[in-house]
């Protein structure tokens, strides 16, 4: 395919030679680029559908990167990394060594905050907004911010200490009447109540009508928006929330109209203090089967753009835990669900299906999922928070507080924990175990199959505990060897190999090394050592189920090991096979141990295999380091 | 003094039968108790002399502990200890073994949850109302909040879902126009709008007119006050931010007038779904010192009755702290504070005072805090973010996502880190050092006198490093060794003791113990040691200056040892120590290593000397472990 225009847009500055004519051709261009390059590396479909017109106004309106972009979770960037230099590359996005598919301050300057969490970019924006008024730097921040972010209560502080105060900072709520499903809480009605208020759809056909009456730029056509939007507001409202906040607000707008886009951008630069551009977009727009399924296309592996059709998956952690949940409730009246937006991503929709009564989807509002389940638990429920292992992290003060220090029983379901894949630095669930093993009481299963996760959640459901995680991988199970027994509900499960000496147990012949490790490296421990039995070594597994705390037996059981190995999906610095490291210490261990996890850093977006391989916690490094070759990734 | 009245109140119960005129003799009992009990243990003052009346209309009106209370922070609960059968132990608050400060549900029924940090209690409370629906439990949930809270997106995370629900949820906003001190942002300025707002002035004024007129209680007088509520609303408002939010709006409500607030909760009966109930209150309220300085008698310690003069104190770390802060920011203008509501308390009003463009409290917001300080690097400013360890807890995945994944540098200044004392469970600073370890390029210094304050805080600000906290403790310096050189700038300090063996140097004796610590615990060390040279001990102390990453040095240092002990004031899971243990195996140290530290567990609230003894971190504890005496704490 030839993208005529966008080839030669190599940077913001070559799109201010385009006429109208031109600029609707390029948003055709980009749409078609988009889900074409989504198609076959999967991405995120409809909300980057929804943002084109919105970043082409403004690259036309601001001055990137002088102006600073500030995109809130950065799933909605395509657009703007193809009209950055990037288009070239673009068939390279979220490869490994190619371009990541959220914003990336090391991939351009035009990219101002690394993103992926949600609710951010307000409070990131203010803050350098301060810095360049302190420096006396007139450009502008401009972060854009779905309606879904909205739900979180950063965005709630943000825009608390932004109201008022006299910076050049614009919002754009880029309102699409969903996040990743459809929103939840009191302020998605809110916002439908602006909407549909006649008084906002008045002054945005009044506005319409006089731009059509006026040339495309000028202060004229700028001063009579100001002047009807006043009159209006004057006329028949008091103030709303956003203005209660003390943000001077506009619109709505709609999104998919450069012009409005346009005018409302340079209007903007009129209004003195902070501005809140209320922009009605379409996720998927322009792609029919992302606009009749915009949740399935949010965030999608590769599919046919031609049928819409993705490839048939078989089951995976996230649907299994979904069923035995089910399953355990059916059973058990007192258990609950909660997702914070994340119901189809957590498996959680068969439950919100047959159980809607006792399913919660609270927002993008982690902090208040743990403290409210805190609250339900002490009125004799069972509840259990589905959430991804990273997104888990904003809530670890509720967890410390409002369930540990309750004493009160919360199960955790970290989903997506260890390597992510494509989704890159943000995503990745490398910190949870280091920071939930920190709370008093807490109690962590990390299951390596289907089977185990619906058998260490039974435990966590019913087993004594406070915070209790169960913690599983992003995608399908591993190879389980066949001397796994997996019926085992035990703590931990040693694979020590006698049963290769069939007959002749060998009992005097020790380990040539140890091997522990749980949950998504199991597979490729056992893949090693079966590599290694071939080569005539004798390799024990030590298989974590319960990994924090670590069973004193599986410290023990490695004691007569002169080489131990510790294999981790996750930080080193406080993770699991430290503290397995120091146990080791204080019975006595004299051997050689050797911890391989992440070291001190982040991990960026590849395949979850390339990221083991990179991180010497593959099978292949695990042979590697049996057979005492060099061990860089330590 | 004779309480007539309140020795009398042995539960809520015992209310029911006093007169108009003995629940006015109440309250002045109630105030004096407190009164003179915060005189002789501090503790905090000015909240619980504004939340009298309110508690005591809430115990006439509800049925607690059927009826469940929900004490947002926990620090107005005083008057609720004394009516709910606390009364003769209520001269023991604070003390060690004594009646905590805070709610505390070991203590009693009638505390929901135990509480410290701010704005949990809706979300809590939410929580619990949707497990009474679920269980058909009609009683009430009612959280008590202040307006200092609802800075914290928490609060609105939670309003957010309520809002709309049917529970029995009533939100009390106990608005007394500060927090701590007073309030920041939009909402502040929002709150006083309603407050002086004609129209709900007229309501209240209005409402007591009628109520002057009508039997104590009765069906009628609640329906003439919600009849009334609603003319007046549909008159003159459409509604306001937290009707948009799905609650029943009722007030403001004088919060000292018990008539007007039995009124007031006797209406929230009758309304269906959620109510927010806004009750004007005064910090201080009968106590004329406090009255006039809220902020001083917001947490306080013993003080003159009689004067409200407090002992005077010497200087202490948060002290010391705002004036090296000030000195470098005299030299650096690039270098700006922020604080989340404690200015006073983490010793910035000199920075505020004399740099106030550069000083920004962004409210109970320690999420936005961080995320708005990423920002501000990002514009080229140097932000230092002063806060307590508990407190930063809320901003763990901020740290992670908009500091450290941003390869930008913010200055964490960690105040009260470590035991804090008398206010207990959740405020004590035991995690910071396990959670920020885990954050890649992450860098901790715990200094151990003010001047080291002053010097590793220089160091945070110009030396490379990404999250680089400086943590002290809460209150004085201890004992520093005349050996021990204050001006080092190093990561690690070795005391070993040589300087005891002048002319005779006696390089052939290995030390007895080597004893591992840093921070508050380094003068415990320096103690013991002395102690034990006494009594012909050679015990070598390293002193970790930097405590994260571990200087190799810092290990190697005590290699030599048969027996090293690591002392840690702070969580042991994830802790210093525990790295420091898998280095020394890492380095095939042979001895025997001992970590003690606060072993998966709360701790409660005593002074620090108190805490330092039972938790076996103490300077005796030391000098029995060197000893080989038994090892209970460990």
């Amino acid at each position: 395919m030839e993208m005529k225009l966008l080839q030669q847009i190599h940077s913001p500055e070559d799109l201010r030679s385009l006429n109208n004519q031109q600029l609707e051709e390029l948003t055709e261009e980009i749409r078609e680029t988009i889900v074409d390059t989504v198609s076959r590396n999967g991405g995120h479909l409809a909300s980057n559908l929804g943002a084109v017109e919105l970043t082409l106004a403004m690259h036309l309106e601001f001055q990137s990167p002088k102006d600073s972009f500030v995109w809130d979770v950065g799933h909605q960037v395509y657009t703007h990394k193809l009209l950055t230099g990037r288009y070239e590359q673009f068939h390279t996005l979220r490869q490994n060594g190619g371009l990541s598919g959220f914003p990336n301050p090391e991939e351009s300057d035009h990219d101002t905050f690394a993103a992926g969490h949600s609710g951010a970019s307000i409070a990131a924006g203010y803050g350098l907004s301060v810095a360049k008024g302190l420096e006396g730097d007139p450009s502008y921040t401009i972060a854009v911010i779905g309606d879904g972010s909205f739900t979180g209560g950063l965005v709630y502080e943000a825009l608390n200490n932004a109201g008022h105060e006299n910076t050049k900072l614009i919002v754009v709520l880029n309102d699409n009447e969903m996040s990743i499903s459809p929103n939840v809480g009191s302020l998605a009605m809110y916002l439908a109540g602006i909407r549909t208020n006649p008084a906002y759809y008045g002054f945005k056909e009044e506005v319409r009508n006089t731009l059509q009456k006026l040339p495309v730029v000028g202060d004229a056509a700028v001063h009579a928006i100001v002047q009807i939007k006043k009159e209006l507001k004057d006329r028949l409202y008091s103030s709303n929330m956003f203005e209660d906040m003390g943000f001077n607000y506009m619109g709505p707008i709609d999104g998919h109209d450069l012009r409005a886009l346009r005018y409302a951008f340079q209007s903007c630069k009129f209004i003195d203090g902070p501005v809140l551009l209320h922009v009605m977009t379409q996720k998927g727009k322009g792609y029919l089967f992302a606009e009749k399924e915009p949740s399935r296309f949010h965030g999608i592996g590769s599919f046919n753009k031609v049928t819409g059709e993705s490839p048939k998956s078989g089951t995976n952690f996230s649907a299994e835990f979904g069923k035995a949940l089910c399953t355990f409730a059916e059973q058990d009246e007192h258990i609950v669900a909660i997702t914070a937006a994340m119901s189809l991503g957590t498996g959680l929709k068969e439950f919100s299906e047959r159980f809607p009564d006792r399913f919660f989807d609270v927002g993008i509002a982690e902090e208040f999922a743990v403290t409210f389940a805190g609250g339900m638990a002490k009125g004799g429920l069972i509840p259990v928070f589905a959430v991804y292992s990273t997104f888990l992290q904003r809530a670890y003060d509720e967890i410390v507080h409002d369930v540990a220090m309750q004493d009160q029983k919360v199960v955790l379901a970290v989903d997506r924990a260890g390597f992510v894949g494509d989704d890159g630095r943000s995503h990745q669930g490398i910190f949870d175990l280091a920071f939930l093993r920190t709370i008093p009481n807490s109690v962590i299963y990390s299951p390596s199959t289907y089977k185990g996760v619906g058998q260490f959640l039974y435990r966590a459901l019913y087993d004594d505990g406070k915070v209790i995680a169960v913690r599983y991988p992003r995608g399908q199970q591993g190879y389980i060897p066949d001397d796994f027994n997996q019926n085992t509900y035990d703590d931990y499960t040693v694979l020590d190999g006698e049963e290769y000496y069939t007959g002749t147990k060998l009992e005097s012949r020790k380990p040539d090394a140890c091997l522990v490790t749980f949950g998504s490296l199991f597979p490729e421990a056992a893949k090693a050592r079966d590599e290694l039995k071939e080569e005539g070594y004798r390799v024990r597994i030590i298989k974590l189920n319960k990994v924090w705390p670590i069973n004193p037996g599986a410290v023990e059981a490695a004691l007569d090991c002169s080489r131990v190995f510790f294999y981790e999906e996750g930080a080193k610095s406080g993770g699991i096979g430290e503290s397995y490291g120091y146990q080791l210490l204080q019975d006595n261990f004299e051997g050689d141990y050797r911890y391989i996890a992440v070291d001190n850093t982040f991990v960026h977006h590849a395949k979850q295999d390339a990221l083991r391989a990179e991180f010497g916690i593959d099978a292949a490094s695990m042979v590697r380091d049996v057979k005492g070759g060099d061990h860089e990734s330590e």
